[in-house]
């Protein structure tokens, strides 16, 4: 199976008629901030002096993971499967923040380790009852792989279908912190250390014991041959990757989780129809840098909603260079930074369309 | 006219059943990071473990100020009229985005140098067609500054009749930064240089002047007596203030502006009222140090709704010690940044009423 995607440059060539129209409005230069950044990017995203979000959507992607087995995270798998559940019945973070601003929620298992009931809002996509576990193997094989990045580029067609033209992905996947830790530390070279943190509320204790868990991943199985050496940096820290570097899809096969994967090709297609791409947390941001590592102009088309507590998400903004919306130490996942910072791209279109210029006003200026 | 509020102390022993509440919610302890805390802070200001928020309301109000005629601003005075007309009509920032979030827009016009058409949403309270020059005789005498603190706390009593139980405030005036400014430093003791900035988009030069007017104004005219003298600071700065510091009502009357002292009255009032307060920008938190130099107490109801880019702020809300929702980088005023929090603490009442617990969705536990 190809991969493919066919992702347009901005059209720069409107960013100083979309600059001219912001520095018009009634407010000193400048004085929208990061909103005035966002309006010009919506804008350059749709090619138009009024751009307009319609029918917005988040897809949670939700896989198991075979790493848990060794106890990499402070919940039981079993909670993957429990919390999808709980996404549905309305009762999750995600549910409450997506029905306050009108966002389409769906739910689409990746690869729950779970047979799942059906529901309106649920899509059935398993690709397999969860990865193998790293430790030993590598977590998926290249077709599943291709497959999941195939499934997560549809299902975004799907959407764009509807009239959805902004969107952003959410995941649940009890390990897949260790996952995207992974995926960070193999793709961008920073040290393990920088890239592991406490999940979903790891102690110091545990925190240990898994960044020894992928480090020993790091050094037993890397499915693209062997590439890590134990080595001390000035971080204390061993687990640094020496060259070559995997590709980002023998990163993604090896350490990935299926829900990752999907949202490596949402992302992917999302850029190809010219959508708003939201993003999310930790984990949406490491399956970003496997797409922005395939196809590094996927970026112009994202959003960064918020920088998360999760230790490695900051340092993976700065990676993308990329300024979030929200700094409110969330670590949830689930998109629902995403959800929480829909209302400031809304704003940042509204005042592009909506306010008034100092001519139309009758306001003097400098 | 006696300055008296009545302020209760936050109903702290409520604070473990809430935070147990927020911790039984299907996510991991502390996920919701800031919400959390606005959660628990809000459930404390309602004494509920089930607050609401009700007809959220902004009041902005707007003045003049003698001291433009130092040239302090980048625009003219005429603009404070025209922005108030331009509040009304639709057009301004502040306009779209309350109209975004259904909150109830009213503009008071507490001192603007103009006669203004009366319309629905204005409220006529002007005190005078602006303030004196600070530069020659304090801004205001001690019965307006009075009759203004009484009519915005009249004004948020108005409010909370109506079924309002989460305000915040706004502001307009043409060179009111640089009364913001003085109260700061006058107030805070913080080095003059710390607490002007560009104001409406000053460069260099014009802000060289701006301090150069605010320190003569310092020397000049005090109305507590000769307090000030000028030093040099680390900073290279001169204009601190000396012992014994002015009475924050003494401050408020030789350096305020109508529409701040306004503010002042609202704050205290709506703190009275146990209601929920929005706090906007670097003049919105002058108003708010004034209002807590009185009544400490008024900072437990108060939401920092965002950190502002002019220069100053940051040390204001420090000295607060409070965390702002929002750091956009925005220096508008009008209310605007309360605006695009409001979404935040309505986020933080839905998660904590409308969240299931982990027993509630059947979900397993570390």
């Amino acid at each position: 199976m190809p991969l493919d995607f066919a992702i347009s440059p901005l059209p720069r060539d409107l960013t100083t008629d979309l600059q001219t129209k912001i520095d018009q409005k009634t407010k000193p230069l400048g004085a929208l901030g990061q909103l005035e950044t966002l309006a010009l990017q919506i804008g350059l995203c749709q090619n138009s002096l009024t751009p307009h979000l319609t029918k917005p959507s988040i897809l949670i992607f939700a896989g198991d993971h075979g790493v848990v087995a060794a106890g990499v995270s402070a919940y039981p798998q079993s909670v993957t499967a429990q919390m999808v559940a709980n996404f549905l019945a309305g009762g999750a973070a995600i549910s409450v923040f997506a029905k306050q601003h009108a966002i389409n929620l769906l739910v689409v298992d990746a690869g729950v380790n779970a047979d799942l009931a059906s529901h309106p809002q649920l899509i059935n996509a398993k690709i397999a009852k969860g990865t193998q576990n790293f430790l030993t193997q590598a977590a998926m094989n290249s077709a599943d792989c291709l497959q999941a990045i195939q499934t997560g580029a549809d299902l975004v067609t799907q959407q764009h279908a509807t009239g959805c033209n902004c969107i952003g992905f959410g995941e649940m996947g009890i390990g897949n912190t260790s996952s995207a830790a992974l995926l960070m530390h193999t793709l961008t070279g920073l040290p393990l250390a920088q890239c592991v943190g406490r999940g979903t509320g790891l102690d110091d204790e545990q925190l240990a014991h898994k960044v020894a868990v992928l480090q020993q991943a790091l050094q037993q199985n890397v499915g693209w041959g062997e590439l890590c050496e134990p080595q001390q940096t000035s971080h204390g820290f061993v687990g640094v990757l020496t060259s070559p570097q995997p590709t980002p899809l023998q990163a993604l096969t090896t350490f990935g989780g299926f829900e990752i994967a999907m949202m490596v090709g949402a992302y992917l297609q999302a850029a190809e129809h010219g959508m708003v791409i939201m993003v999310d947390g930790f984990i949406a941001s490491s399956a970003l840098l496997v797409a922005s590592c395939l196809y590094p102009q996927v970026l112009d088309y994202c959003v960064f909603s918020h920088v998360s507590d999760e230790q490695g998400h900051q340092a993976l903004l700065k990676h993308f260079n990329a300024t979030a919306l929200l700094n409110l130490n969330l670590r949830l996942g689930e998109g629902s930074g995403i959800a929480l910072a829909y209302p400031l791209l809304q704003s940042a279109v509204l005042f592009l369309n909506e306010m008034a210029s100092f001519a139309e006003a009758g306001v003097d200026s400098k």
